[in-house]
């Protein structure tokens, strides 16, 4: 018998399933081409003033526990950013930082979920957002982005959807969560859509999280637009980070926003800091870096702006040469650094992406994540992050297998 | 209705419960003693050499999500400490890094809690074990440390109670865990204690976790024993970090060791490992530092053996002076950085210690914690790092405060 919990078999996250085989791999002298993390500060230098006022905080001593909110400066800066950005209504106490936005989903599914509550994911979804509510006994409404609509919401069904599960229940959904832009699709969600959303989140009083954590990184004409900037007045959570927009992926901050003034909002937003307690600090060195990246406007512009259009220019060479494929084909995406291309799996004599990812590690040694892993068997994913030379040669490589092993 | 779940209300740290009301009187000029947070690094200085290491890596680029595990030279170096101080046959793979031991703490009931599920907690407890386990449904088997044998623990009670409660509930418990040397009343269990404590963990196939955070920090003649040095064979996990041996506390970075071969152990290592995918990497360059920090013995030594010392001045003379009070005697402590006085509330117009915590801080302007935050009551906790002259101040206006409000 198992001494492991119930619960213990849903911690499980995709984008690692192939490490194994690949240190095997690499310990036999491969040379691997991974395109399963998205982690741009293996790409693109962390910006100088970020790393300069992290060295500088190193050497004022700030190695102490800090406030299990975070420090006032970066909550402040945060707060400034949203009232600038999106013209949110935001202050200091709106924001909590957590250690990733990973733990601040912990939060928010201990915060809201019992056994057998429920709440909405579209899939595919970002790989924590499932495991992380079953492990507190929640259950997914499973809802769609829709892959003929350039993976878009259709509203339509998701009303449906969700009234029909309320009145088979009789209990509301506690959130629905949605990723924009998102990963992996690259979709940009428009204004029209976020308000539907935020209509239907409002009729059916679920929370309303938006993980937005590629807010910045948008392109190709799409516009982005937050949540926060439409809730009027709906409860909503934004969801934000040094990761992607700072490119600072190893500092593990994140945060969370909750600007509203209604009953729910307060509530979640004290059982949050009632979290954060418990664990007492996110790493304080770090923060007062993150304080200074969000302060100095200018300067992240400029680094964010090259980021950006190094990123989509990367973007377009890969989905451009996925579409000559004959074995896949992709979305071009607007947003974030991924592609998720759809595998014509009936050509190909081979069982499902789960089968493709790990044989094509094997055989060819590229290293990408299945789209089961996101909830979307049949496809996979790719990280748009390396150089043109390195998608290429990732990308010959995916052709040379899939010829392969096709019918 | 409230939209937070039942298990929310299990989220609470007794530690940051004054806060509110501390900044209040920061607010309106008045300056605090704060004896509430075990925070070295506010008191002495991260060793030089650990930063300059944090410094290297930020230059060196190491901003990029690192392995979810940990980095390899990190676990090289965690394994290799084991080795050398306590002779556990321990390699890299046996190492888990996590955000602090906090998180190694819900790594824990995540993979083996489920509703109703038990787990031996000792009171006075870390004030997280219980809220953790009680989060995830788990409920507590309250063993005692009895203050009247120094905070010893009683094991043929301990046994006696085991025994009764499987019995009752036809249920083992998954886990005991003990803090040594503890937080909050700086015992360090003899060795002797700690081998019948591993018979009763291996009679009623409970896994036994010890939180060692504090190995380092010894003093006053007693010796430190690692369950690692002698669990021989029996199903345990060890749990240290980087905050208290080496002063940095801002970093958040704790260590789980589990050297086992065993069933149980290799299980939950496996399952450690899925929980630390989840949330993708720890603080980068914060790991390149802690392993510069476990490598240079000399330096290590050197900057453990001074803070040590100092401390130890401190924790006898908060002692002798608790001690001579009409209102409170103490346990002199051995270990960790608290004094964890009985009040005498016979004597006191209080109602209970809770009342007195918070009264003190808004009279005295002295914040420390309630007992009954480490689930007894009738004692309070005092953080020992302050300067002597800070500590017999804090002292005085207790005093001050108890003849204030004595019968």
């Amino acid at each position: 018998m198992s001494i492991l919990s119930y619960r213990s078999r849903y911690a499980m996250n995709p984008l690692h399933e192939g490490d194994d085989l690949a240190s095997e791999l690499e310990g036999a002298g491969k040379r691997l081409i991974k395109v399963n993390i998205g982690d741009p500060a293996r790409y693109f230098k962390t910006p100088r003033y970020v790393i300069d006022a992290y060295v500088k905080a190193l050497k004022d001593g700030h190695t102490n526990y800090s406030s299990p909110y975070g420090i006032p400066e970066l909550r402040e800066a945060v707060a400034e950013r949203y009232r600038r950005m999106y013209n949110v209504d935001a202050n200091s106490d709106d924001v909590i930082v957590t250690q990733g936005v990973s733990e601040a989903l912990v939060f928010l599914n201990a915060s809201l979920i019992d056994w057998e509550d429920k709440a909405v994911i579209f899939r595919p979804y970002y790989t924590q957002y499932a495991p992380d509510l079953m492990l507190f006994g929640g259950r997914p409404i499973m809802e769609r982005y829709r892959e003929e609509i350039e993976w878009g919401i259709m509203t339509d069904d998701l009303e449906r959807h969700v009234k029909a599960d309320i009145s088979e229940s009789r209990k509301k959904p506690k959130y629905l969560i949605i990723t924009n832009p998102n990963n992996p699709t690259g979709t940009v969600l428009p204004a029209r859509i976020l308000r539907e959303i935020v209509d239907i989140a409002n009729n059916y009083g679920m929370l309303l999280v938006s993980d937005e954590i590629y807010d910045e990184i948008v392109y190709n004409g799409a516009r982005f637009t937050s949540v926060s900037q439409i809730a009027d007045g709906v409860p909503h959570l934004i969801l934000n980070g040094a990761s992607k927009d700072f490119d600072a992926t190893g500092f593990r901050l994140g945060l969370a926003l909750l600007p509203g003034e209604d009953k729910a909002s307060v509530e979640l937003k004290e059982q949050f800091r009632r979290f954060a307690t418990i664990r007492l600090s996110c790493n304080t060195p770090a923060e007062y870096a993150l304080a200074e990246g969000l302060s100095r406007h200018a300067e992240h512009e400029r680094a964010v702006g090259r980021m950006v259009r190094e990123i989509a220019d990367r973007a377009n060479f890969a989905a451009k040469l996925i579409n000559e494929s004959e074995y896949m084909h992709a979305v071009a995406p607007k947003g974030a650094f991924y592609i998720f291309p759809k595998l014509h799996m009936n050509r190909l004599k081979l069982r499902d992406d789960r089968d493709f990812a790990m044989r094509l590690l094997d055989e060819e040694g590229v290293q990408l994540t299945r789209g089961s892993g996101f909830g979307e068997p049949g496809h996979i994913r790719l990280v748009v992050l390396p150089e043109k030379k390195v998608l290429e040669l990732a990308i010959e490589k995916i052709n040379r297998f899939c010829k392969r092993h096709s019918k």
